[in-house]
């Protein structure tokens, strides 16, 4: 097995591929990952989710890590690591134009509103549904590519 | 769709059958994710890694966070979140028989050594094969399981 480390434009052209990923924030140096989908555009990462824990913790450090893979084996897997920022794309004239594209690319997936605005029963009680759109600003791509032969690098 | 938080019980169960899951560390507020695999036992995930960035950030910061989940559609998939904290089992005799865990636990799955101890070219250059062993000791799970129908509650 090899592991190669993806040029920046191999990561990024897979990247409009993926669409489920996990986004880690933190708080007081407590990690905090969920699973997350998005889509890519322009240097962002678009998401939606209803408020609780992880939308609080990104509103007070927005420093966020998101990773997204494709697995086949141990042996034949890629990833893509990417530091960035939380935005917060609130509903005001200022994020306007930013909320549109979001509602744009996100509506091509609208299964994906359910588990971010569903009704969500924990504990006996319903979880508000007070939806937030968001995106992360991508500072830093890495993308490594593992392959059982060592051989091949192109992108599928 | 229905998401429903799952009992302690019922997400320890579930852990035992899962290998692959998302390691975060953080430093300075920025959250780090990886995938990594394991092995569930007592109140562990063991595991084994290279040196590198993780595992750096970890001895700097031990509080991490490990998700795992299957992900069949949107709509259904069960995820489990863990808090806890890492601890190395170094080859010194305080930590010896939990290093005989590790590896009895590892040893059951041979091709998980490769991605941690492959011989890694990036840029051109070998990655040092250092091994390490590890643990996270888990603080506290929470699991959430999501159903198309909104019924079925039972781990399969």
């Amino acid at each position: 097995m090899l592991i190669q480390e993806m040029t920046r434009g191999d990561s990024l052209s897979l990247l409009k591929s993926m669409r489920l990923g996990r986004l880690a924030c933190a708080k007081d140096a407590q990690p905090y990952i969920t699973p997350f989908y998005f889509s890519f555009a322009g240097n962002y990462l678009y998401s939606f989710s209803t408020v609780g824990q992880r939308i609080d913790w990104m509103r007070e450090n927005p420093l966020v890590c998101v990773e997204t893979d494709e697995v086949m084996s141990s042996q034949e897997w890629v990833s893509i690591i990417i530091f960035g920022s939380y935005q917060e794309l609130t509903d005001t004239a200022e994020w306007e134009r930013e909320r549109a594209i979001a509602h744009e690319l996100l509506q091509h997936h609208p299964d994906w509103w359910e588990p971010g605005y569903v009704k969500t029963t924990i504990d006996g009680r319903d979880r508000p549904l007070d939806p937030v759109y968001f995106r992360i600003e991508i500072t830093e791509t890495t993308g490594h590519r593992a392959t059982a032969n060592g051989g091949g690098d192109q992108l599928g």
